[in-house]
């Protein structure tokens, strides 16, 4: 018996796991080979301790280590294609091809008015442009006399004083004319979008339009109102950024300029921009062919899915089943966050790039990593720069500088984003139902919200913010604002407009 | 003029970004009230150089630091979480509430003929004990022959082998009973369950404990009689693991040690295992809680999702629509994969570690991070280690052992391994037709492709290792495995069998 325990005593067999996972780089087959040859030299093959430690399985609570989880996000990623394919599949056997390339759902005449008011909108620049110019005059004129008067030493406090009356007063006939001007623009295109373009489509894109030239009047005056008055209190003045100095006013003030400006993805004015040395036309090219694609595939989203999707919905809506109204804006949440992001990516990425490119703009910064915030008030500082930095320098700053907290100038902000946001989506679908405006207020107490949830740890405060945005503004926000939009549509003008009712699309729920 | 350009030359304006997130900790109001105090000290609000510097999108290829992605996880995360509880409420609202706790569709004699297997099954094991404990006898007998042999100093290499005949000629007696036992348990519950039991569910357990009262046998005699020989051949024999020496042959041949085998969460017997000092009742009973919680799950999910998806898709086999059998394939899958995982986690990780601490069994491996595989080879060596340690102990090494190439030995561990999956699907479902053993055939093919694949540095072999690994396994071959062996049922029973046709589920079919 003494044998056998003094044989056992000696070292265990250790026939190594032949899992080929572990073997790296060339001596996978050396390694798979000597494990072999353990194999075969060893007698007993029957007997080798298999448990020969005390482990705990790896998804226990009390293991050492927890194991990756990478495998899972894989598996994530394959059943969000998987079952979105299904979906478009379920979709082409229910409603076949709705994408019909000669179908026009628009009439000749809402053409016509949106060319027009393409063609007359920047009018209103060059008028903006031309009361600058009148100011500009008097300007130089002003500034000729306080240098004669310098020269004579008479540059007593008295002088000052009455040359600050003197620009005042200037300013608020400027002003008076700028805002009559600006107003005009805005009024004029949201009335003839409104009454005159019945496509929801060719109305948003004129009155966006109307927006930007609207908003880039007012920049270019108010600018060139300060620029104006650093030229006139060189004493006074504030140093001015060192950028300007190779256009300082009066001098920014002429064609070439305005046009620059005109042109420039920015809704920013300044006399001089960063530029870059040269126009690199591939990459001109390469964006010009996102926008396309990303423009098909969102035409293709919207005409296939969305389309009947949003018709399917009009009935559960009239009959006020929230069950089911949950369920449609469930469904419509994916392909809108769809939509909205190949569009953001279109619009932003492609677009801005491209025109940045071909004006030699240097700063694309045209939005940031808006996707990771964790607040819902980085993300409106983030999605769209050129109207967060429009805001900041125009509307923000000033009034924060004459003494309104920040608070409430925040707020004010919001409520003429609020304003705009109903004039982009109400004025084009002629239902001004306040739902893009209350979206926009919606966003104050959210931005309360999510700043406190961020900060706290014990929840992943960074996730949940992160979370609590998508949900709000993608999987919510969105699809039940264009469900109410589509709804009020429809009430206004039933399923009933010619053009729609011939569409093949139409048809098919005509025919259900 | 000159004033202004020099006025221009100093520094330019900046006032900072004001957004919230870029601060932190304690200091953000003060920094914030800075901001503020550093906008109302500036005299001109409307002129700082928003586009300061020429700057990249985060999203253009010549950017210099991509930004993290992580907020479209989150968004992945959430549009999966929704799109499935959308798909959840469809499904209510298409056929309310199907689960039922009073519907029994089980035949009485079906439970009692279980029961009946359950109670014999184990006593197979007796009877391998039985034959053990007389080998054991006569090996010490022949012991002590040697040993009085060996004082007679009649160690000659005749007499040892005439010994070794002797082993021999016992061992082909041995295994001759032991391979009668052995596949008369698997041949009679095979019998019983294939025309005696109806209801699937109670035939795969029965299966499946025959299947592991099987494998423990095999384990229990082949360790022995390799633990024999080295008893017998003390100068011969290799060392015995040092784990073993606390209960040498034959002292481990006893009742107790039998009874530990039968009951431990191993398919590999060992006279000796590592053991833990205490049984944690309170992890038992968390694993209980984890065990019951997620069987419910699973039959809330098959009995309301996945019953009525498969009932669907019958008609669709039937047409032999391949779009619409890919479509019910792509549906299946995610309650599948769902479904699969609740039942791994439910049995390796609950129900294993609950019966090992129970046991005081000290090695919990009962699996690895197959989730993470690049290669399907390591995810069948490591999903679930009972089985592969069986396979490497008492098939593979053994085979390569005794010369078998082992890429031939891998191959025929899978033969085997593909019988026994034949068995427990086809079996209780009274359909033989060899779908699961096809589908362990095809695992060879798909690993020497993810093998290779898995080492492409270009296509992040590793992603993609995995990716072919959850489509092919999870996504594909479950639930079409699980379509045609529910086919193939439909196709020998009707949908008719009495007890399912007044369950509520198929009323709902009926009225279809």
């Amino acid at each position: 018996m003494t044998t056998i325990t003094q044989m056992a005593s000696t070292s265990a067999i250790d026939i190594p796991h032949t899992n080929a996972s572990v073997y790296r780089g060339k001596t996978i087959e050396q390694k798979a080979n000597r494990s072999v040859q353990r194999i075969r030299d060893t007698k007993y093959r029957h007997v080798f301790a298999t448990h020969s430690s005390t482990r705990t399985s790896c998804l226990s609570q009390d293991t050492e280590s927890s194991p990756s989880f990478v495998g899972f996000r894989n598996l994530m990623i394959l059943v969000l294609i998987i079952s979105n394919l299904r979906l478009m599949m379920v979709n082409l056997q229910k409603y076949g091809v709705l994408i019909c390339l000669s179908c026009h759902d628009y009439r000749r005449s809402d053409v016509i008015t949106g060319l027009l008011l393409y063609l007359l909108v920047p009018a209103h620049l060059f008028v903006t442009y031309s009361i600058e110019l009148a100011a500009a005059w008097q300007a130089n004129r002003a500034y000729k006399r306080i240098l004669k008067e310098r020269e004579r030493d008479d540059d007593t406090p008295a002088k000052y004083a009455a040359a600050l009356r003197s620009f005042n007063s200037t300013w608020y006939i400027v002003a008076f004319f700028h805002s009559v001007n600006a107003v005009a623009n805005l009024y004029i295109a949201t009335r003839y979008v409104y009454y005159d373009i019945h496509h929801p489509g060719i109305g948003t894109l004129c009155e966006l339009h109307a927006v930007i030239v609207f908003l880039k009047c007012a920049s270019y005056a108010l600018t060139n109102r300060d620029l104006r008055h650093a030229y006139l209190h060189p004493k006074q003045a504030d140093p001015l950024p060192q950028l300007y100095k190779t256009c300082p006013y009066p001098l920014n003030i002429n064609m070439k300029n305005l046009c620059y400006f005109w042109w420039a993805p920015t809704l920013v004015y300044q006399p001089v921009y960063p530029r870059t040395d040269k126009i690199r036309w591939p990459f001109v090219f390469r964006c010009l062919v996102e926008l396309a694609g990303l423009s098909i595939v969102i035409w293709i989203a919207s005409a296939q899915y969305a389309a009947p999707l949003l018709q399917n919905s009009l009935d559960k809506m009239l009959t006020l089943n929230f069950t089911s109204i949950a369920e449609r804006v469930m469904k419509l949440s994916t392909i809108s966050v769809f939509c909205w992001l190949c569009g953001f990516f279109a619009l932003f990425q492609s677009a801005l790039n491209a025109l940045a490119e071909v004006m030699r703009f240097g700063d694309r910064e045209f939005y940031g990593d808006w996707w990771n915030v964790s607040s819902i008030r980085t993300y409106w500082t983030t999605w769209n720069k050129p109207v967060t930095n429009f805001m900041r320098r125009h509307i923000y700053s000033p009034l924060v500088g004459r003494g309104c907290p920040p608070a409430l100038a925040q707020i004010l902000v919001f409520l003429f984003s609020g304003i705009l946001h109903e004039l982009l989506v109400g004025v084009p679908t002629h239902n001004i139902i306040g739902v893009a405006f209350a979206g926009m207020m919606f966003q104050i107490p959210m931005i309360a919200l999510t700043d406190v949830i961020q900060k706290v740890k014990w929840i992943q405060g960074k996730v949940a913010g992160n979370m609590i945005f998508w949900v709000s503004f993608c999987l919510v926000g969105q699809p039940l604002a264009a469900l109410l939009y589509f709804f009020a549509w429809q009430a206004k003008y039933g399923s009933v407009s010619k053009q729609f009712q011939e569409s093949p699309a139409m048809n098919i729920f005509h025919r259900r």
